[in-house]
């Protein structure tokens, strides 16, 4: 078979961080359940900035929703089914569904892509650092070419510490990819 | 290629059970169309138990919305549109989207796993035996691993009458799988 | 390995039109951000009918819904995340999410499929033509095989004013797929 004709199998580990800088008007918290405590019902749209795993680099948004599925007061915190995708500007778009939970690392499924991430299938991590505002990611994405240099810095170490680079978060050219997402 | 290196391309089958035991303030149907009958624009955020088919192990739930598409008087039901996961505990989640008639049964697509489910795809058939509280599915995996055997016994023959094993129901250690979702 | 056993890896292009007759109370604008300007907050649960690429043949209808993720004052447009599904009637069904921009052409993820759809990946060009009544949509397809002729006729060369054939717009029989999805 030629290259065209194969999926590609082997895993390709793939780093961002989502951050809520507070400037998206996100998240909008729908309490439709119309009960004092989150509960069923209750629906979070939500739309945050992604840099690369080294945060040099501002990279696009995420954008979609969380469903309430349940508080859980022992944990103090709350199950939510998220529904969302992760843009890369002109490179394209991982789409993810599955837990985030207030209160662990979850895995998510990955549902499909578009651009470079055209037919990729896998799954990524969800690492939550300053709730619910840094998150880190680790994707494991099969399916797909070989991702592109820029995208693939060493991650820094996930803490709740960690900051984009000034010139990543001014989205400067030198720090953004070409048209980030937006 | 070696192992590690392909997707497994036999259809592996999956039967689990769907039951709402009426302990989880689920569904929330939110009627958000403001019409008197069932609309487009009402949406039902659910989450309901999951049983083995055999079922005599509780496995987890399943977690995500159903968004409302047309209400059909001459079925005396409605069509909508569903986007949801099934939960395995630590062995993962299956994410699903598809039709869900309250009228019929159905196949939905499977979008995407997590854990051991990681990569999978296939589709899903969706019977309903009791609306909206009881449901049985079959589903026809590819690209995973072999499932472990203790979510392959077999499936107690669906029908409305249809109950987990008490232990199950209770959920004692011998009739779960390891740390269930719940 | 049998060809039972492979999943084809060849891309098939299919095309569709998808046509908001204003006939099915779609969209349901729900202004949840309860703001005066489009935010995210509103979501927008919408299902439209569907035509063969050639305008010749009803096949079905799409059902789902956008998350309103950002109003883009200076496109003079919206960003929303779609989550949505194809019904392509006794066919089975296509399944897609990403992002649908009111000001300009996108791509999104193909998640999966059922039917002859079973264990599709890919994705899918969308092309507004009409704002938000008439779109055209190229799918790229890999992982099923080859498509029925029905569905692959030349495509209209897609323009605002392309209407479906009156026969298929009436859903006549010769001019509809068996059972397609209403």
């Amino acid at each position: 078979a030629s290259s065209d004709d194969t999926r590609p199998s082997k895993v390709q580990e793939l780093y961002v961080y989502e951050i809520n800088e507070r400037d998206r008007g996100s998240p909008a918290f729908l309490r439709l359940s119309q009960k004092p405590v989150n509960s069923l019902g209750d629906l979070v749209p939500f739309t945050n900035k992604v840099y690369t795993g080294d945060l040099k680099k501002r990279i696009g948004i995420t954008a979609g929703i969380c469903v309430l599925i349940q508080n859980k007061p022992e944990k103090n915190g709350d199950r939510y089914e998220a529904i969302y995708s992760f843009y890369f500007g002109e490179y394209g778009q991982i789409s993810v569904q599955g837990p985030y939970l207030t209160y662990e690392d979850t895995y998510l499924a990955v549902t499909g892509g578009s651009g470079i991430f055209e037919g990729v299938s896998g799954q990524v991590k969800l690492q939550q650092l300053v709730f619910p505002f840094k998150l880190f990611y680790t994707f494991y994405l099969k399916g797909i070419k070989d991702l592109p240099e820029e995208l693939l810095g060493d991650p820094v170490d996930p803490n709740p510490s960690v900051e984009p680079h000034p010139d990543a978060k001014a989205a400067h050219p030198h720090a953004a990819i070409a048209n980030f997402t937006d």
